[in-house]
């Protein structure tokens, strides 16, 4: 499927605003592809395809999870989470993309993971930049993707670790590595 | 030993604003104990012993870890953390400790785990808590301690998380596991 046919496909799985978002981040995976030696081409294919199955229903991604195990413990985890893995599925099968570090950068752009690959940063960090977002500390966060995306990725994952702790929710511990793990990097 | 000459030779590893500390855990893990049908003679032990090899130079402890292998992953991890799993080892081989509830207690009052039984909660519960303790949100955690252990010891977590990212620091895995196993028991 080329590219064309392929952001129709994702255009038409989500609301006007979430694809608003996709464009955000589809922009900003490329910059920073190009600031930090990646791929633009697979920054761009991640990036459009990221949030492919994000407006779903519950339940849809519920069945998938569980029909094609795609992650042990997912279910247990919060359904934020669940997209990610699920939409990795759905843009494999679906539309055979088969690029392995596409949909690995789909698969854990929402909880990062240990060792990330530089397409799982770009496509991670563009999300939490992209020009849309507003959110406190979003700027500073802007400022440290300068110069750094572990830096910066750190920053980004503290600020969920945070929301999810003033909610009184579950931390996905796979956040929580990728992150140890960034800091290890940049030390 | 009997528990007077295990008091004395825990006094002696440690100065006097620690032994201080070390009768406060043990006041208030004898009264969680009682709070919550915990058994409070294990209470008293595994407090009293919590801290045995907090004062310990890093290079004493350093040399136990390796040469005793006692955790795989505790040498890349804070120090912080170290002080726990060598009092653990230290009790039990220095002082003939063999109750595995009250070593257990030890090795995970700092990080905590999955599945925290009853004497692990006391003894960290009463460490985050213990009168002598100033930082904020201690009165919040103390007040959550009067109704239940798991709430308190969520909130107690999440002010370590918090200090850990304010410096940059990593997240103990098993810290994290704790708190959302924490948070499933009372939801």
């Amino acid at each position: 499927m080329n590219l064309d046919a392929l952001r129709e496909a994702t255009r038409s799985q989500m609301p006007e605003k979430r694809w608003k978002h996709t464009l955000g981040v589809v922009e900003t995976a490329i910059a920073l592809a190009n600031r930090y030696g990646g791929d633009p081409a697979k920054a761009e294919l991640g990036a459009l395809l990221h949030d492919y199955s994000k407006a779903w229903a519950i339940d849809r991604m519920e069945a998938i999870i569980r029909e094609h195990g795609l992650h042990g413990e997912l279910l247990i985890h919060d359904k934020e989470l669940w997209h990610a893995h699920v939409g990795a599925w759905a843009v494999q099968s679906e539309h055979g993309v088969t690029d392995v570090e596409v949909l690995d950068a789909i698969r854990y752009h929402t909880s990062g993971r240990e060792n990330m690959t530089k397409l799982d940063k770009i496509v991670c960090l563009a999300d939490y930049i992209e020009p849309g977002r507003d959110y406190p500390g979003v700027s500073k966060i802007r400022e440290l993707a300068e110069h750094s995306m572990e830096k910066a990725l750190v920053r980004a994952f503290d600020s969920t670790i945070e929301v999810l702790m003033e909610r009184g929710k579950r931390i996905f511990p796979l956040t929580v590595l990728a992150r140890n793990d960034l800091i290890i990097q940049y030390k």
